[in-house]
């Protein structure tokens, strides 16, 4: 059974060792069939030059496992919860890249300072705040969505997407695995950069609110005009 | 028609991720052939690794597409800007490469501060202004071009040849497309290497006029005596 | 003798250049066959990729040579100080890696800033206090691995993994020399999070306890969910 | 002639892209033959992978060409200064490697700060004056060599194998042009280490003298005991 998203989540987790998002197994994607409400996500702790596509595992959105012999990714729950919440999203992304996740331990959301930032996510990548013992300690991985979701209360994940986990790490979405990938890999060279602006000038501000509706726009929505298709 | 052209363009686009300067497809080059006043460019959004010789974009100073299937650049309006106002230039850069971009995030030029500067750029590599309101709501990326221009008013481009865009990233040029890669290149390593002289040293001054005149005159100009050439 | 375990250490040197970890040779595995009280090493100053099974070293837990054409690494007396106090580490690894090492030379310790330091290290990776001069002009390589374990006096070796040595570098260790291969990539990796978490947050305080247990228990010990064995 | 001694500087050169050390041609190897007072160097301005046996220029201590089509490096002046004053030497390495740059440019020497450093170089890698209009405009080549030699007063550059130009970049030196490279290779490694060590804790100190002493002296001198053949 769905085998093409299947196949879509395996190429996706094998992107993230090409991209150098990933030390180990330090990472997981996964994508969702909306119709059967039925996801499918990397099982737990087997590198991603081993992966097979019968290895992919499937679950539904209580968490059993619908098809696949090996245990699905710890992370299950924290990917259930998003999927729900967030209607429009096809794919997810958790991985520990040393950029963003630099941002995640300092509790801070990277502002945009810059038209790469614009370009992808529109306005600052939010950092959750820090959760409760009460959270850590009950359902730890469905808590992590949950305060992902409060983050998101006023924000259209659509339109940012992408989360620091406070003291984690964080996640990124698309409307498929491939291009929550993509965004992971936007988010790690955006936080790298944000770093490195800081440090050169610590006063800087965010990037004018109309340089960054332009650039947002110019690739997203109705009146885009980058690229051969739009 | 300009093939020779078109082979230097391709050339010069593969080059971006061999050398680091770009992720997924966030950097474009162009040439110029000043007889006809027609530009070659990189299509828009198309991978550098598809990239095939009749790809190419040949426009006009107009901006019409004079050749070519796919759409150019959305930066095309830029480089043309910039090829109308640098007579002396036949190549031109744009990446969003990581060092110089977080300058350019900062708002900040990058001071001489070294003799690899010395060797390439002479003097600071400046930083536009922010680009106003109307500029980025009218025609945004031949508004990039002018506020590239007006930085240069009293700069000359061709001993200078590379800038930042106020919360955007670099541009760089030469005399052909070859050769403003590889400006582009010396760029981010000057980059990269004054952040962190700044870091080791805060108060660190830009480097001696005389010791600046010396080298980059020792390769460009009349007496040059560096390389076999010279 | 000991082929299995000479096999291993033999491989898990070999993984030093493969993660990055080691400059020429700067760097040594070794592993423990406890029953025997045999420690086997790598050879002194041997480029990595030069190492073969019959280069391995045997040493007895007194430092006689035990086995082997080679000299042992000059770090040996260190190992055995390590492998005759921590009872349940069977591996060793001992490298300049440069992140970890910077914080050595910084003199300062690794505090837990997130969740990649907590699925390894359960709580801070202390930095050993400065060797005296006796020590120092003393058997110095067995005097380094007595401030280490002076340092682990109320720290159990088994839950933090590590340790760096004051204005020198770290050693980790592991059930078996691929374990501490795979925890000396692993500080790495969190000394890189954690310098670059402290300049985006100079005020960041160590991340919640109750997230730390969470993850290091998720990971280790009786009631460990991560992966697809536990 | 010098076929020997030619065919190591054209091995050194070729290393420096191998270990990361040059962008384009931005770096130069040479080795000297004491007895017949003549220096084999890199040809000016030629690509490390175009570099034939032949293509090596064999120049006399009074910068003639004695043999070689091409023109030496234009840093030949400086090579033959060293060679002059410094007699233990017998290779030399130049090149504008990021981190040591940064060091050169901020004017700082690197002190030693752990065992990494203290391996290599007894001490703190000293960095030039500023040098004068005078010397600038004058032989610059030349006093670019002699401005080392004078920060070399109290040093024994044997001890010392390295040095940081002011406003410029390093010099190594060593028994030959493969161990200059080498030397290289730590400095830039230290250089980089030392920047993380000062941002980790801005208080830091060197190293302490005693163990500088036993660092440098196990593997230098009358009694070294690192590797196989001391």
């Amino acid at each position: 059974m769905l085998e093409e998203l299947k196949q879509q989540v395996l190429n996706a987790n094998k992107e993230l060792p090409t991209y150098n998002l990933v030390t180990f197994t330090w990472g997981n994607v996964s994508g969702v069939n909306r119709e059967k409400e039925l996801i499918v996500i990397k099982p737990s702790g087997i590198p991603y030059e081993d992966l097979k596509l019968e290895d992919m595992v499937v679950v539904d959105f209580n968490g059993n496992v619908v098809e696949g012999e090996l245990k699905p990714s710890s992370d299950t729950p924290t990917h259930i919860v998003l999927y729900k919440h967030f209607q429009s999203i096809g794919g997810i992304v958790h991985t520990h890249a040393p950029w963003s996740t630099s941002w995640a331990q300092a509790g801070k959301g990277i502002p945009a300072l810059g038209t790469t930032h614009g370009d992808y996510f529109y306005g600052t990548v939010p950092c959750t705040r820090s959760m409760t013992q009460i959270e850590i300690n009950g359902h730890y991985e469905e808590e992590t969505g949950n305060v992902i979701v409060e983050t998101f209360k006023e924000i259209d994940p659509s339109q940012v997407p992408g989360v620091l986990v406070h003291s984690h790490a964080p996640f990124t979405w698309g409307k498929d695995p491939k291009e929550a990938v993509h965004n992971s890999v936007v988010l790690e060279e955006v936080a790298k950069m944000a770093i490195h602006t800081y440090q050169i000038n610590s006063e800087v501000s965010p990037m004018d609110q109309a340089l960054l509706d332009k650039h947002y726009l110019r690739k997203h929505g109705a009146n885009a005009y980058y690229g051969q298709k739009q």
